[in-house]
């Protein structure tokens, strides 16, 4: 093992970041016992200097450019997040340097994983995102490395503790959204712009990179499908705890044979997740991952899915394998030998679903809406009806067993056409055990 | 990266020697596009060649002593089983040669891990066993690696799916230990000798395993104490399930300042699980691990702890780490680097209990029970005592608030000694959240 130090620059002193230097300083022996070298700061950039961080001698600079072109560094440690615009900048100028990058960035990954894990293997460089996906859980390390004897057919997830804390709190207290938001960002766990979280495009910037390892492709945003938790509603909330179920929102990430062709189903939907079901006890701030191999079976990973001592947890995980020269291609495989695989085409998959409408209690609704279904094919399962109110707008909530999405779909948009019925169907994807 | 193959000689061809046969055989092109080099399986020793097997043109050794000394090989796959004999023989034998070993005997690796880990530090080789604790569950790399920034203070698990798989049938069917046992063994998920697995020497071994991972100290058989689950009655799973808890056969391993000094507590017992630990719903064959990191906070990895394919997922994890050079000391640090732990003297800790007594029902005894607990400062929660019987034997249930350890023990001694106390109480410990 090497005895010099591993010189670390970093940019951005955010949360993440500022958790960094803490565990850095406050582990520096526990560190050089484990790697055999002094994990040494040598250079910190960020907008403003910020108190109360042990950085005393540690050149400081208030351009991450600069520090990225001058420092005398072997890794850079990018924390400043965003997909383009400054991070992508110093990524790109380390990695052209030849200097190894620790990132916590999944936006960036996301959008960029390919081009930058090219250039890492160009200049014999390497990149290191395990804080990108589920805060201090050791997912990326798990399917990249632990898992990897295995053909992954499915990796899944609870990826944005965002979600997850206002899902929760809605279940536990009978809350709609839009309060249980307001309070989230009263309480600092939501963004003032929330779209990110909420829309499902922060877990969407995940799930492409645990798409990417897990089904050895080039990471894409593209190949994702999107939809957030604004229109979740306290509502149905209530009827998935009677029907056994916790709402939560998913990525979801599928390889299977579609025409003779592995094909890849990338989704981001707020689901029905059965009571059973690993995923539905997991709350709050926490996230989880179910990976599904053809000889391991499921596993399933669980922690802490952000915050700055958790995700600073990941950046020096990464930082460890750097100093014990444990390296490899960014997503397991030499950029040239990750394999794209087709997109399914929408509508190509099957799934059970709830399906809650707002009808307007009449005689002869029921036989219409049951009419629709039966014509393409979709078998209720079980439907909940509370008295009668004739006259007036009521919910009517149906579960349909496992069945063509294009075939449900098309039931929908003529169930959507009834007169009767009030607002478009709210229709929520059961997952299966 | 080397393009040259890596040689594997495979010792034992039972279950998860064949299933890891058919792991090399059927993803030979994945593990090759993952590793750059071929995984090529060049000898095999067991006692019989096994039919069935894809090991056509595998020179085929019936002594793995003889094939351990005479093979070309890089790397020996050890399946043998058992802390000594054969197992050790052909392992020391493999590094004393400088060849790398892989392993999933975690009763060897409990009880000689330390001088084999030096043994190959001397000689320049790397021993894996990812695959002796956790089945197909990749807990050995998240400790000593993925979690490697963290002081880990506790790590704990259901780590034997045998004894899992009884509790869980237990639960679901109200049957006793001894005919769920016999049930067991007639389906093969238990040894016609189920010692190992019932008296909670397994997972002890896999315990010791974890610890010396977890607090970087050397691994240790003595220092864990064990208790097995030939005790556990349907009866108190009745209770448990009534009080809000799964009884759940534990590893735990803490290590806590005791008199200024870091201290570790390692033991294995049947514990009262609460609903909302992550460990509860953890049923059947599933292994799951807990680890709380002090930058992390709490992690859970679950997955299948035995089996042919998921052990076969875990052993051949290793061989590709072999094979793209990520290697590094086998307990996380270089074996003069661990440090021994002190072990927590016996009753130092703390913890809130379940006591079941079986009492004669005769005026006065609940004054003498309730005395005895009183005068150690145990202070009670709940306590069940179903109708009236005169004269006839009746189970009192209690659960005590966290006390010491020591304090409960003299208490349950006296009680012991009370003349209507008619049974030893069954005490059982209540996990915290």
């Amino acid at each position: 093992m090497s005895s010099s130090p591993l010189k670390i620059a970093i940019a951005g002193l955010g949360t993440v970041g500022g958790g960094t230097v803490e565990l850095l300083a406050g582990h520096a022996d526990l560190l050089a016992a484990r790697t055999g070298r002094r994990l040494e700061l040598v250079a910190a950039a960020a907008l403003e200097r910020p108190a109360g961080l042990p950085l005393d001698g540690v050149p400081f600079y208030t351009d991450a450019r600069e520090m990225t072109r001058d420092a005398d560094y072997d890794v850079l440690i990018e924390l400043i997040g965003g997909a383009n615009g400054i991070a992508l900048d110093v990524v790109r100028a380390a990695l052209e340097r030849g200097k190894h990058v620790v990132t916590a960035n999944k936006a960036m990954i996301a959008h960029h994983g390919v081009e930058l894990a090219r250039l890492a293997e160009l200049t014999g460089a390497n990149i290191g995102f395990e804080a990108s996906v589920g805060g201090g859980i050791p997912v990326i390390k798990a399917l990249r490395e632990g898992l990897a004897a295995n053909r992954v057919t499915k990796v899944m997830g609870i990826l944005n503790g965002t979600c997850n804390f206002i899902l929760s709190t809605m279940q536990e207290t009978g809350r709609e959204f839009a309060d249980v938001l307001a309070e989230a960002q009263a309480l600092g766990y939501a963004e003032a712009d929330p779209t990110f979280d909420i829309d499902g495009i922060d877990t969407a910037h995940k799930l492409a990179i645990l798409a990417s390892l897990a089904f050895g492709m080039p990471v894409s945003i593209d190949a994702v499908t999107c939809e957030g938790i604004r229109h979740v509603s306290a509502l149905d909330i209530r009827y998935a705890a009677e029907l056994g179920y916790r709402i939560k929102l998913l990525g979801v990430a599928s390889l299977s044979e579609i025409n003779g062709e592995l094909a890849t189903d990338c989704r981001v939907y707020p689901a029905m997740v059965p009571l059973g079901f690993p995923l539905a006890h997991v709350d709050g701030p926490f996230n989880a991952v179910v990976t599904e191999g053809d000889f391991v079976g499921r596993t399933v990973l669980e922690g802490r899915g952000a915050g700055a001592h958790p995700t600073a947890s990941a950046v020096v995980a990464d930082l460890i394998d750097l100093a014990c020269g444990r390296v490899g291609p960014a997503f397991g495989l030499p950029v040239d030998r990750l394999e794209p695989r087709p997109t399914a085409p929408r509508g190509a998959g099957r799934a059970a679903w709830y399906i809650r409408l707002m009808v307007r209690d009449e005689p002869g609704v029921f036989a219409d809406i049951a009419a629709a279904l039966r014509d393409e094919k979709v078998s209720m399962e079980q439907v909940i009806q509370r008295g009668r109110a004739p006259n007036q707008t009521v919910p009517v909530v149906m579960t349909v067993h496992e069945t063509d999405e294009a075939a449900m779909l098309r039931a929908v948009a003529r169930i959507n056409g009834i007169a009767s019925v009030a607002e478009p169907p709210r229709l929520i994807r059961i997952e299966p055990l």
